[in-house]
């Protein structure tokens, strides 16, 4: 697959330096949706307006559908008036919502305008529940059943109304109040005996509230193994369905942004190789700066300690070995924690039994790390700085294994994104601790 | 959702303690399957038994299709013997083919020779393929069209044939040596008039080759929004099918593998509050002792520099500073490019590309970080150490920022895991570079 990628490049290429728009459109049309999504992701906005307004018109929704959101809002400042508006007209409700976030506001009223009344009337309510909610993900083109229908019935219905339907693979079956009572498969409608009841095939349905955050709601769909899942209001009236490839994609996203935040950066949110160098700056020099601006305590207090370091040199061969240490023992923790956190293994109510697991894992580490030390640093500098090596070892890493797994559980707790509490900010509290855990040992030890 | 977990959790945890069978069984067959599935997460291998056991005859079913792979293998270690082969005959093919990778070659041909003759064909070609290929997650239950069938003809064909199949929304269409011509959704066949032809509504099947590796392919399929893709040989011809669901669960694995790794850790694979704190050590240990022993190169850097350290004791308070800022933009750098790589936003042949951009962004911040620590350390130090740590910052975070994003994409050129150049090791690896760094500066400034 990717050597015809290779190939495509190549072909495409030459034929955007010389603008041969012909060849161009020959190339761009033979192209599935998903390869011509790689190609736009590559090319600078200019090149990449010129490549979309050559699609087929079927082509350009198909590819418009599975671009980021990054990507579509830009596409649509470099596009020009009319090819905005029927490209807004034509796609899903739920992508409709989430440019009209993205766009600034002037425009997005006048697109909202310009919509038919009833694509108007189904973009509506989306708009109605907060951002990062699963609300804003939900399509509302959907085919609802009602529990007396036959399944023969039932599919006539399927076939009359399913034409602008976003998925007729999952049919939320209804009350009169619209309330959910269960959810029935299309392959059930297709494979059951024509004359049983909609209401004896439906199964339970693992209904989402509207107002629940999309990242577990989206991770409990795909767990589920689910096609799509009813997405209800407070008093479990039907709104619309969460498809999978949405669910898919709020995952993806999240991803994203847990391993950018683990590296202290923020995420992206477009293909890497076009993102402006500024840009790439401005996603990490915040961090970077709070990071620096942290690690003077690291200064201050190797100032305290400036006396001792002036009486043993020696001393301050072992402060990076030893800083590292303490960072990459928090970092596993907190990277394993973050983790069972996010895919919802471990939740606020477990801090207590994650620190003291950590606490042990940690005293292990560094039980094995301070003997390996101990022996070393004695055969080199004597026993006295041997032994200051292997306790400072054995301290620092059930220290760093014990913050790193209650920091993310912390941030949990108070509600922030536990990926904050990312490997180089552990790395940085660790320095300075580990740093402490060093003097106050050398100090006793080596009597200074 | 969670409240409701919790409320469970109160039910069953006096019921466990005190053996009340009827009580337990009363309560695990009101729940759904994925509520099973995180209790089961939660408890130890014995009352994981215990639960599973008490399960109704289908709920035992989906649960055990729901579970990731090491659960299962340990479940299926805990159960007895015919309960195992119960299971293992009703599973699907590629996931009896994941189990028989897991358990004791005894048990898995035991278990195999107990199978019934059209299960175990089905079961044979998935084994055929290397692990970690697209291969071992097809599923070979599926039903294909022949291209000159009507769709109204094809819906028969699918109510006659689809009972077994693991999906019937995705129907390859093959010639007379079942060579892929195209995919129709079963969407297609309800919708559509019923005597159109299945030629002229199927559309180009994106399908993934067997020995493929299973990431990007997994990839492939949930980027473009499928829900299932025909798995083939290296003759086009139909083997199975890469639903959705797997898809999903090969791209969660990696994330996993992915985010574990980037912590310098491996992956547990099973859920982090049940595994045992040995096991947590033994997915650490060998990771931190590497990077330790790595990290000896740093004593060794700064005991060549003892004599300048001397001299100055003052240079040794800004070591962990300027090892954790370089750790930090190495960090940030292998993160993003990392992440590029697992998403198919870079391939290796963009190495130049990503290390040209990524020297000037490490430029960019070292100049504005250095700017901001000649200022500070000039007002507190004096000028000429202003000086070297300015100047050191610019040097080390351009270095970082490079190193940080070359060494995935070398990874990635010698066809190793790019997440193995983990967030740890470039750390460890520009406090090293970085010491020299800041040596070879303060003895060109400071004249030592």
């Amino acid at each position: 697959m990717d050597d015809e990628f290779e190939l495509l490049l190549e072909r495409i290429t030459p034929a955007l330096r010389s603008h041969d728009l012909t060849a161009l459109r020959q190339i761009v049309r033979e192209q599935d949706a998903p390869e011509i999504v790689r190609l736009l992701e590559r090319e600078d906005d200019a090149d990449r307006a010129v490549l979309y307004r050559l699609l087929a018109r079927d082509q350009a929704l198909e590819v418009f559908e599975l671009l980021d959101g990054t990507m579509r809002t830009e596409l649509f400042a470099s596009l020009q008036g009319e090819d905005v508006a029927r490209v807004f007209e034509a796609i899903d409700p739920d992508d409709r919502a989430q440019l009209v976030d993205e766009l600034p506001a002037g425009v997005a009223q006048k697109l909202m305008r310009g919509l038919s009344a009833r694509e108007r009337e189904l973009t509506a309510p989306i708009l109605g529940y907060p951002r990062g909610s699963i609300g804003r993900f939900m399509s509302t083109e959907y085919v609802r059943l009602q529990p007396h229908l036959t399944l023969g019935d039932a599919l006539t219905h399927v076939r009359y109304r399913g034409a602008g339907a976003e998925t007729i693979y999952t049919l939320p079956v209804t009350d009169a109040q619209r309330r959910v009572l269960g959810v029935v498969g299309l392959r059930d409608l297709v494979m059951g005996a024509g004359d049983r009841l909609v209401q004896d095939v439906m199964t339970d349905a693992r209904h989402v509230h509207a107002n629940e955050d999309a990242e577990p709601a989206a991770r409990s769909v795909v767990n589920a193994q689910l096609l799509a899942a009813p997405v209800v209001d407070s008093e479990d009236r039907l709104l619309g369905l969460l498809t999978v490839d949405d669910a898919a994609r709020i995952l993806e996203e999240a991803d994203d942004e847990d391993a950018a935040r683990q590296g202290a950066s923020e995420p992206l949110r477009r293909p890497y190789l076009t993102t402006p160098v500024l840009r790439i700056v401005r996603s990490r020099v915040v961090w970077l700066l709070v990071l620096a601006v942290s690690a003077l305590f690291t200064v201050g207090v190797l100032g305290f300690f400036e006396e001792s370091l002036e009486k043993v040199v020696t001393l301050a061969l072992f402060v990076p070995l030893l800083t590292g240490t303490a960072g990459n023992t928090g970092a596993q923790a907190a990277t394993t924690v973050t983790r069972a956190l996010a895919v919802g293994d471990v939740s606020a109510r477990d801090a207590l039994a994650v620190a003291w697991r950590e606490v042990r894992v940690g005293a292990l580490l560094g039980g094995l790390l301070g003997l390996l030390g101990f022996a070393l640093a004695s055969i080199v500098f004597g026993l006295p700085l041997g032994a200051v090596i292997g306790l400072t070892l054995l301290g620092i890493c059930t220290l760093a294994a014990t913050v790193g797994g209650v920091m993310p559980m912390l941030a949990r707790v108070v509600r922030a994104d536990p990926a904050v509490f990312s490997t180089p900010f552990i790395s940085t509290f660790c320095d300075a601790t580990s740093l402490i855990i060093y003097f106050a040992v050398a100090t006793w030890i080596l009597q200074l």
